[in-house]
């Protein structure tokens, strides 16, 4: 197997238009729908993880260690085309991995430009620099971007698609004021949300991701599988992904939060 | 050895306010004349390098993995007091060090907030990602701060004090227009730099940096020694402070630039 | 006539998150839809002009000159908690009118936040001043808003409702790369603008609006009249609204662009 | 009498490097001796009026309504060289007066890019939008500028040179917390404000002025007279320089505050 990206041309000035404005792109038909299957078959071959919280996700890690193909991938002139300009600095793949889903699983709402990050001994502030992003002499500054491949199609909205809410990659406000209320965390509709807006896709599609979105994805109802790719971008001062210990006051530990 | 910082207190709101608008803030007495001569003394028996370029600066790495003293320095509620007030969130050590120079040694002005950075194949944008900061809420959020440490006394301009172009570290346009005349750099002199301005600083005295700041030393003329530590402090999602090739392609590269 | 609001609390922090994220936020019920109708039978008795362009809206100015029943309005508790907690500033009202349409009207989209603004000689650049905003410390500064008053209901897409670009009140980049292609302005289509969206209102309804926003309507195809009030608010040293010439190099124009 | 600037290029990239890093660049030579001493004889002849507040200070109006002279160096394209540049907007001529002063006479800080500002009943900012400005895609928008021409040498500190906090123009804190505490105002020196600069200047220089930097003059100690001319730009729908009471609730009030 190798890949051949259906689109190869860097983001289009409307693309990046779209970018800037909504958080995100969506690029149809990235990849055929036959490589899209290929990398379906080939990656639940690896093995893989059920992630932590809900339970409803199963993840497959460090795809480009285990194949040539997604390695290649990552590389490709085709993906370079959406991270160069938007993230315009010397830059890193800080992970790689694939989703894979079944009915009755959800990806809560996270993120933001402005919710309430709480950590160390009772501090809160409002503003996470890992996905921090700027605009400067006509230049996207992104510190994490996020592309994400769809290998299976989310039509209907009980497919569970991408969610968002409108403009929140440059709030100035947190939505959810009190993060602890999480737990008790008010169902993904336009009455809970009214700027809540939702994103179908097909196999083969990409959507470019600026991580300082509030997104996750409406709930999946419908029977079969949902799984998608992600490719995680930074400058390349940023190490892996990896969690830390928001309540340690070590002047060493190395990660994400 | 067991150094007690002189001065515990956080950032004050005024010296905040000179931190925001000056890009960096003098402690003097953070140290008391004879810790920082214990320091002094400690240090000079560390393993050194000459740094690149110019060859006229002693460099001494990894100054917390060689003495618990500097260890302890550097995770003591002092320093903790000038780094949380404008870093504001999870954060790390990237680096430890000190500098040794002598006479006829300068530090050229270096970085800035959008001096040109060149990378790639021909690639040229005006923000480094690195040293990019903002404010939110009451809040600062810088990327990279370092807390210098004087261990003698700069007190004339021909000692080579820090020195700086006013409010650099929120530029809109580059100073060097062109980046690859750094070989030919002009003077740092009033009449080639207008806003050129320089700190004096004593034995024990510390300067909070930001690093967007455009900033070095003039020119050391005078005999003796200059040194100092340098302690450098950035979000938990940054690595260790190291140098990338800054023309590579490759999407593992992991430091800075 | 007397009008009593149905809504007089401030804009609450979900409607500023709105607000803020959006561009806009509706307040369902301000007015009765006995109010909303007693409004517009008092303004259609009032003097009106066919504004210039495609001459299928009728304009009534001075709505507060010509009764006390709108210059309450305009005054009122109700009206101030929306515009107090967006501009932040003494303010004033700078204009107050009413538009009427029927079938076969548009109007198309304007403004953005950094669409093409061209000007004097050749002078080209993209950022209007008179509806910048900026967020500080908790707080928005608007320099104009206006608040969209419903007189009618605009219930279907055909009917002409409210449209607009998400984001585009923080654009960086312009939408319209080539100002002078409105004249052959493509249609308002999701095809043609993969991120437009629009809001469905009632009689009664208002929009509390901040004109950084790329904005317009959908043409109105269905039958029947389409009425609104606006009340616009800036700073108190912004002049009242009136178009000035872009070209003249005069130092004495006073107005609006 | 006809006035001949001797410097008619618009500012160059390094001046606007300083205009926009310390919030004002200073044109050297901007008249000739000459035509200042024949602005400063044409003007004292105007009807003035003491200042309010310390009454130190004499104030000579609308000097471009009085002579001709005034008028056409208000508009000449040498004064334009330096207002399109950093408006960069359709814009109008706001004010034009002088100030008159001898012994004995100061000029406080004021202004500031974050200053506290109070009006109405209680409501208190951190932000005056009369002098917000804001830089996009190379080209800065200052809302207020002011080119100030000196008429006499103001060599000496004791000269009341013009003076200002570093930086203070892109301030995010207050300098002063408590604005009501300006009574009571500590004296202009390094010690209570570390920041504090002076510029020299002589009889026809000129000084181009972002509005929104936390500016006056140090105390005129000296013997002989200190008179300059100020002229005051603003985008066009900004009117004519006046003061509104700042606590009047009227949604017609026109003026600055």
């Amino acid at each position: 197997m190798s890949l051949t990206p259906q689109r190869t041309e860097p983001l289009s000035h409307e693309e990046l238009y779209l970018f800037d404005t909504m958080g995100f792109v969506k690029i149809p038909n990235f990849l055929s729908r036959a490589d899209a299957e290929s990398c379906r078959t080939e990656l639940l071959d690896f093995p893989s993880r059920l992630m932590e919280g809900r339970g409803d996700k199963e993840r497959f890690d460090d795809l480009v260690v285990r194949s040539k193909n997604f390695r290649d991938l990552a590389e490709s002139e085709a993906m370079r085309g959406f991270v160069d300009p938007v993230v315009n600095q010397p830059y890193r793949l800080i992970e790689s991995y694939a989703l894979r889903r079944e009915s009755q699983s959800v990806f809560y709402l996270h993120n933001g430009n402005s919710e309430v990050l709480t950590y160390g001994e009772g501090r809160s502030v409002q503003r996470n620099m890992s996905f921090s992003h700027t605009f400067h002499d006509g230049k996207l500054f992104c510190m994490f971007i996020k592309v994400l491949v769809y290998l299976t199609d989310v039509r209907e909205p009980d497919d569970g698609p991408f969610c968002y809410l409108q403009g929140s990659h440059k709030a100035n406000y947190p939505w959810f004021a009190d993060p602890d209320s999480s737990g008790r965390a008010p169902a993904l509709t336009k009455e809970n949300f009214p700027s809540l807006d939702h994103v179908r896709a097909e196999a083969g599609d990409a959507i470019v991701l600026n991580e300082a979105l509030l997104h996750g994805t409406l709930p999946k109802e419908s029977q079969g599988e949902r799984i998608l790719m992600a490719f995680s971008y930074a400058p390349a001062f940023v190490t892996d992904w990896k969690e830390i210990d928001l309540r340690s006051p070590s002047i060493d530990k190395l990660g994400h939060y």
